[in-house]
């Protein structure tokens, strides 16, 4: 009964007039998109979400992933058709490097297919998005020979990827997990233990399938120090990259859980299973981070994804629903009631969601590209600026945008009433669907703990300080009356985070405790800041259109779905402000038998 | 793998202590609840939430309920032994009139069981949570004879009932509402036509089933103003009070949705089915309403009470759960890692969740003591005083309590990590369970608008001024040093609130969409100004305790989370008051084809 249309217009004015892609030509691979190829792979992302995955999301939600007696796994109905088209379409190497058969493009365009991809179909996506990330992971930490053997088809689509972190006794706290490495004569290893949570981690999409599992090589050293990463095949693959021998991994059980029921989330078990060292012996977690911190930002898109998706079928209920009248006399007085839409507190959640849905996709691409001058730029202070960009902005996109995702999937539903409760209507499935993304690639509150505990203080606070020298400028750059509301609604919330940056700063230190309670609304008061330059790069770049009479009512209504933003939205930081300030004392002072 | 026990020490110190009911001696039925009847009372009514009825919480929502092809509906497992044991013990009766077989005992202490039974078991406390709502309408409405023939059986549990409001085509708006009533020589009616979303519609939990239906008499008025409230039961009474003929009414299906399983949602068709007219012609809302107002307190219960059961189930974990290291050193250094309650953003959440919980039970006791007021006072001011203001609080506890109570499950799945998305933890069917509560009994925007619409200006005002003054009156008697921060919380965010509703008096005449676009966030201040004075009489209480060398741990720990409350909730108070005062202009500006 749900829909979804890829949201290309807007994508398309984010990349083309806001990001302005163009302007990076001479990075790798952009050059190749040009404007137009950009907009046929839009296009034709957009049609492949709409009409080939979206169609399977509930169907695959209803039916679930079935674990058979021999410990292999069946996805629901029409995955595997959707799979292959995917495959077939190239869509998995869109920007891998063309030396394994990627086709090169930017990162921050795999990022919009991405969406796509996760607002049609969130469980789909999963699949694909693990293999991707342990392509990564491995492009990044793998010897030549291990690139040439996995890569390929990694990137083809051919084979999938899962990534092994969680044991039953630690998900958050690595430095405990116990499966083990023994090594081996031939220089590989036998890897023995059990994971839990694993998704993806056994299916019939694809004929083999690369696991990346963390484990502990014999005798290292107890906690995180001891911690090595190994790849571990399904099947060994053969020197021709053919399918070779059985290996001793198996998944024991899939899990019953709240929602994501077309991706099957295994407990697997390693059975001295033959594995190969990925990067170096005892530094496992810092490879696995690689993977992690791109797997945070797929997250976070997904976040994105199921707003906008929610959004959407809530809108057209909205505008669809008869049921009482106007506060200010009939909209529709031919017809027994009006459409709900004309009702403020209907357009209230949708305008909260709309304004996060198009400021959080300007800060999510913007994000992106940052990756895309970290890893192509030719200029190393540019690659190490746009990595601490990034860096410092994984968590706030991670915990922010899937908290957003699923309140917003929650006031969706709202929107449909008693309808929203019912399964047929589809609107509970993006709920329970949304719920994981605040859970999994580390909880949120690791994700707040990792901005305040890590990347702030990391090279003495050198990429917040970058950060706030940018947002300085580009409010000193474009002061004027056009854009007067967008850039005292960012000067203002940059001046609140200025000053929890510096309460943090002095307190943090006194008591790491005073971070730790300030750390969600610290996070959240970033997050703001983030969409409030990003709603005045939309503003600039809407305005710049019609200044040079370009623009239509898409740019009319951007800047109006913009001073919501300012309106409703930014309010809550001097909360947010509030609440840090108040400190550790009111979070710490009952005894914790007191809970 | 969930627990539950009823927070019974809280509740005796609410009603003991705050509410002081034992000042209440002079109010019908208030002389038998002795202090010691009420502990009683609460002892074994938390005995049967705890062993009874949570034991069949996880298990009901797994089997859910299941209609049978004659149309009949049969209830998870142990549910009729429970519900056996539920009605058998009376508990059914507790505060109905003793004329009718009830024990007359006063309304705010079935509220306390009630949040037990909910806390427990949400989906089996809303089978006799409808019998009650339907009782209480008949003994508003109800002639002499239909007062004699429905009550007994309803108030000992022997019967069930139902609320029959929406149909596919209407929901919020009852005024389009299609069922019709034929009127027959003998007085009665036929009803015919389909009601869609009735909780508990059909079960094998009793032995008949009293239906209160909205249907409109052949010819009467279109809208609201020709409707009227009927009962229809499943099978005649005959004229002793035993089961007649099978009446022309089944349940065409049950909906599948995303939680309350063990509840049985039902489409009902009416086939001529024998109905009696309920109170006057055309005035069945003005009687619906009365049981919709008790339902809609009862929902917000729903809503503390999922929050504390939640709670209870995420501070077991979080204190037994081993991660990581407290960010002051390890706590714990004996063990791999330190219990996760070390965490401040663990602690952030629970505190969260407590300081809602025992702040919303003060409140809600706080409204229904004025339930008892507004029925068995003497005093007519008295009265209308104490309906008055349980009409104004009426929507705030419904609406805001259910969302807390969505959200605080939320996070306490949150404390859980992966664990709390898998079913066998059973945290996340508290958020399934809880959803639902947001949306029945008028969808909580619904509500925002019944305050700022409805109540807020109903007799010129009375009602808002009369608990300003009572606030006032409050914080000038208790000024001074011990309660200081309660009394300035508590004065300002009502600065705030009286600020908003000034703004509110201003600008809702000159254009209605102001009062509309603001509902909510008005709705929301409102709750925290009734929280800050329930904090502040919970403080009072408590400090008097230590004043009076009665007080032990509990009273201190109990001003501990009252401070949590102003220096971590209170904060969004000037949030909604700016979100408010930018008013209609950014929620109305963008065209509805826009969205």
């Amino acid at each position: 009964m749900t829909s979804y249309a890829a949201p290309i217009r807007d994508m398309q004015f984010v990349l083309h007039d806001v990001l302005q892609l163009s302007k990076y030509s001479n990075l790798p691979g952009f050059a190749d998109a040009s404007p137009d190829v950009i907009d046929a792979i839009l296009e034709e992302g957009g049609k492949l979400a709409a009409n080939v995955l979206h169609p399977l999301n509930q169907s695959g939600d209803q039916e679930g992933c079935r674990r058979e007696s021999d410990g292999s796994v069946k996805t629901p109905k029409g995955f595997k058709e959707a799979y292959d088209a995917y495959a077939q379409g190239g869509w998995q190497g869109l920007s891998a490097d063309p030396d394994y058969g990627g086709q090169g493009l930017p990162y921050v365009l795999a990022i919009a297919v991405g969406e796509m991809v996760s607002a049609a179909n969130m469980a789909f996506g999963m699949y694909p998005g693990l293999a991707r990330g342990a392509a990564d992971t491995i492009y990044a930490h793998g010897t030549d020979e291990q690139k040439k053997t996995w890569l390929p088809k990694l990137i083809s689509g051919e084979w999938g990827g899962t990534m092994n972190l969680t044991e039953p006794h630690c998900g958050t706290d690595l430095g405990l997990l116990r499966t083990k490495a023994v090594p081996q004569p031939d220089g590989s290893y036998k890897i023995s233990g059990q994971k839990i949570f694993i998704s993806a981690g056994e299916h019939d999409l694809t004929e083999n399938i690369v696991h990346l599992v963390l484990a502990r090589i014999e005798g290292a050293p107890e906690g995180t120090k001891g911690i090595s990463l190994f790849i571990v095949p399904k099947f060994l693959a053969k020197e021709d990259g053919s399918l070779g021998e059985r290996n001793g991994v198996v998944c024991g059980k899939i899990e019953e859980k709240m929602g994501i029921h077309a991706n099957s989330t295994c407990v697997m078990d390693y059975d001295e299973a033959t594995g190969y060292l990925l990067g170096e012996e005892n530094k496992g977690l810092r490879a696995m981070f690689t993977m992690m911190n791109e797997a945070r930002i797929g997250v976070g898109l997904q976040g994105l994804a199921v707003s906008e998706v929610a959004y959407q079928n809530a809108a057209a209920y909205a505008k669809d629903r008869l049921q009482g009248r106007a506060l200010t006399g009939p909209a529709a007085p031919d017809k027994p009631a009006d459409p709900i839409i004309v009702h403020p507190d209907v357009r209230r959640m949708l305008l909260d969601h709309r304004a996060f849905n198009e400021g959080a996709r300007a800060l999510m691409y913007w994000s992106a590209l940052h990756g895309d001058l970290a890893h192509r730029s030719e200029d190393a202070e540019e690659r190490q600026k746009a990595d601490d960009f990034l860096g410092l902005m994984t968590p706030v996109l991670k915990a922010y945008f899937t908290e957003k995702g699923y309140w917003h999937a929650t006031n969706a539903q709202q929107v449909l009433g008693g309808h929203g409760y019912i399964q047929e209507w589809g609107m509970e499935q993006f709920v329970r669907d949304a719920r994981i993304a605040m859970i999994y690639e580390g909880a949120n509150g690791i994700q707040a703990l990792d901005l305040v505990g890590r990347k702030l203080a990391r090279d003495g606070g050198r990429a917040v300080q970058a950060w706030f020298a940018e947002l300085d400028q580009f409010v000193k750059d474009n002061r004027g009356d056009d854009l007067k509301p967008f850039i005292d609604g960012l000067a203002n919330v940059k001046a609140d985070l200025a000053e929890a940056t510096q309460w943090l700063a002095m307190n943090g230190m006194k008591d790491p405790n005073n971070a730790g309670a300030g750390s969600m609304d610290y996070l959240h008061l970033f997050a703001l800041t983030g969409l409030a330059y990003a709603w005045a790069m939309l503003a600039k770049a809407a305005i710049e259109k019609k200044k040079a009479g370009e623009a239509d009512e898409f740019h009319e209504r951007k800047l109006t779905t913009g001073r919501y933003f300012l309106a409703r939205v930014l309010p809550d930081a001097k909360a947010h402000l509030a609440k840090l300030k108040s400190g550790a004392e009111p979070v710490m002072a009952l005894p914790a038998e007191a809970f």
